[in-house]
């Protein structure tokens, strides 16, 4: 998409919105596409950047650039502070907990106010434009707080697969993981029951060294595994598990890592042995074959890196951080419901863990007042899309909140599916999705028109 | 009114509500009166404090007393940090720019937000109460911008003589000053004209020593005035008849000083001379006279201190750096359209007078950004009342802007009069905007009571 990004601009923002102290600015970067932009007035479709380079979700968000010349809309797609480029201390942003005290959502929707704002002053012809956001999963989120605390700068938003009822008292902590558990269950027989007996199966392997190298040479691990390394080993693979859910779409794609079209089904044809007669090295040399689906669709890994599980386009240390402020969702699993090891919600122990690494402690009550928790009726003009693979569609709004607060299901869809280009193998239910939004940002516009 | 008030409570809030690194706490005063409030999930009356001692406006928002049992209300009053005694950093709150860094309206919102969550946590009961906020001037945008931004906490907001448009290119810089000399034309002949005339005269005087002697003794000034003082001696007097425009009431109050009933009409009577006919010590004479009726209403005071011109209770020093930083609000005058030197407004100068003395800037375009600006009209349930004697009405929303966002126009009431006790000379426009006001509470709570 490089080709048609026409301009790559850098607005100047306050550091801080909220103080007055800190006085500093920073560049925000944000990408333009115009070509589809021909009135006075025409539509804004102005995509909220969530935690990572704006640059990979401007390529991975073609529904704003297949619906531009039908709209005539400018794509405006806005980096989120502290990722990618926009970092508002440089290179020291990340240094301390000090110049990371300016990362958080409320900053960044005031920096997204400003920047609409900004343009619309300087662009010519965009005074009058009716400003709608468009975000996924985080950025989804901030898409729909958008419309909820600056409705005087976006008429409407589409807050596709955003979970914002992922929060303490708002949604059960176990339905993220039984829906990564269900995607495995449809996927192939025995899929789900294999994950389940798995983890057993490492804890008696890894108990000896000669277990412990097999694995290593098993999974081709870029650093051969120790003893005090098990439990990051399990984490890493609960984590595949649960990105392969997040990105099971129909038809070949490179989101967080190259993928098969619905690779949790390929995923599942290397686990629908029977459980109960297998050996443990023979249910792990499976999960080795099931994971290298993900990790080395290309077949170019020249090893399994058990640090990281998804693309480096995303800033995991600022999502950390956001997660140790305000951005506290509460996970669990019961091995019951779900085909993980159990393991409560502890928020005292994250707690302890964010005073450890960033010497700060999470709010876990505060984004549910800010931000408005199950009570947001008396807002307008937001469509909730989810997908019914997606985990993130448990902390997700799926049913219809009043005439302009809508929810949208794409029961075959995973995470913001409906967020993607259009492909032949797209099902109905996202056609049909994307069709809606359309005809939201249509009804939108054609009401923002009438109040001038 | 202490009397009735059952409890004075201190919730612990967070000093930074939008920042994780400064993780202290403070302490909230807040009134409570539950003695009319007998049901559970009765409606709570939340007065949103302003820059000053919450028991002061307590004592003069009569209209919530009145009401409470009419609606079997419980009655909150909260006080707004760094006012009164609720001051984030105890004797130090003041005492540098780095302390002061959490004075902002968004940070006194979020405590509001957080202890209205708090009270109907802890108060058995109050769960499910609904809960308007009702606020006048500064108080009064807080409330708008309460229900504003956070609609899942407040049901509804009256916001009295809200000057939620007085910022730059909201509202003309000269509204303010007019709005105050048609209260003094109005309030006897020649007055305004007199008053504008006073201006050449006090510098006339002022000019020589035996005039600046003449000046301090005439109107029995505590420090004797010098040449340097002049400026400051003219802006006391402009903010007297500033003061007077503001709290011209039909009877008897004491708000910002006792006063007589109509006092503006009681200052024009000695201001009623020929302007052509006298002298400049004979007009300065006739200013002192009517001065006086502002400062020495009860005879006691023993000279007039040029260096204040209201009630204690009001914190300055605080709202000087209010509007040193995020409520910039432009006034300017012309001496033709009003009775005043003609001053333009001069951000810049304003600005280095900030930096000068607090260290920061202040950011003209931030409010209109936050809290909407002229574009509002896709919230609901505010109702803005504006008395027509009130210099700040120019600022106001004195027009529908929906069913929902409503106007209501008090022609001979001052500054927030119908949130003031009901009294035997209320003019019938107040009256009837009490009712109204009552009734759109009465509409707030059943719309609320329907959604449960």
């Amino acid at each position: 998409l490089w080709e048609f990004v026409l301009q790559i601009c850098v607005p100047v923002l306050q550091i801080d919105h909220f103080g007055f102290l800190e006085d500093g600015t920073f560049k925000q970067r944000y990408l333009v596409n115009d070509e589809h932009w021909h009135q006075k007035g025409g539509p804004i479709l102005f995509y909220t950047g969530n935690e990572g380079d704006i640059t990979w979700f401007c390529n991975n968000t073609g529904f704003m650039w297949d619906i531009a010349e039908e709209l005539k809309a400018m794509l405006v797609f806005a980096e989120h502070r502290y990722y990618g480029e926009s970092l508002p201390f440089g290179k020291d942003s990340y240094s301390d907990t000090k110049h990371l005290n300016y990362l958080s959502s409320e900053q960044a929707l005031a920096d997204f106010a400003v920047l609409i704002k900004e343009l619309k002053r300087t662009v010519p012809g965009s005074q009058l434009s009716p400003v709608i956001a468009i975000g996924g999963s985080y950025g989804g989120m901030l898409s729909a707080w958008m419309r909820m605390k600056y409705p005087n700068v976006v008429v409407g938003a589409l807050a596709a697969s955003a979970p914002i009822w992922q929060f303490p008292d708002m949604a059960p902590c176990g339905d993220f993981y039984k829906i990564v558990t269900q995607d495995f269950a449809e996927g192939g027989l025995n899929c789900d029951v294999n994950i389940r007996k798995s983890w057993k199966a490492v804890d008696n392997v890894a108990a000896t060294d000669s277990g412990l190298r097999w694995l290593s040479s098993e999974f081709s691990l870029c650093s051969p595994l120790k003893k005090t390394d098990v439990a990051g080993f399990k984490a890493w693979l609960q984590e595949t598990w649960v990105n392969l859910a997040m990105v099971d779409y129909p038809y070949e794609a490179n989101f967080l890592q190259p993928l098969p079209r619905w690779p949790v089904q390929v995923v599942c044809k290397y686990l629908g042995f029977d459980p109960y007669s297998v050996s443990d090295y023979q249910m792990l040399s499976a999960i080795s074959e099931a994971v290298r689906v993900y990790y080395n669709y290309t077949g170019s890994a020249p090893c399994l890196n058990t640090s990281s599980t998804a693309t480096g386009s995303l800033g995991y240390i600022g999502w950390y951080y956001q997660a140790c402020t305000e951005m506290v969702m509460p996970m669990c699993t019961d091995g019951v419901q779900d085909m993980f090891e159990p393991q409560e919600w502890n928020f005292q122990a994250f707690s302890d863990e964010c005073h450890a690494l960033f010497g700060v402690r999470p709010r876990a009550d505060w984004a549910g007042i800010f931000y408005g928790g199950l009570d947001i009726a008396s807002h307008s003009n937001i469509v909730f899309s989810n997908g019914g693979l997606d985990p993130w569609s448990g902390g997700g709004v799926t049913r219809n909140i009043s005439d302009s607060m809508v929810a949208i299901v794409i029961p075959d869809g995973a995470h913001h599916l409906d967020l993607r280009y259009n492909n032949e193998y797209d099902p109905h239910s996202v056609l049909s999705a994307r069709a809606q939004e359309v005809e939201y940002f249509k009804l939108w516009i054609r009401q923002a028109k009438k109040q001038l």
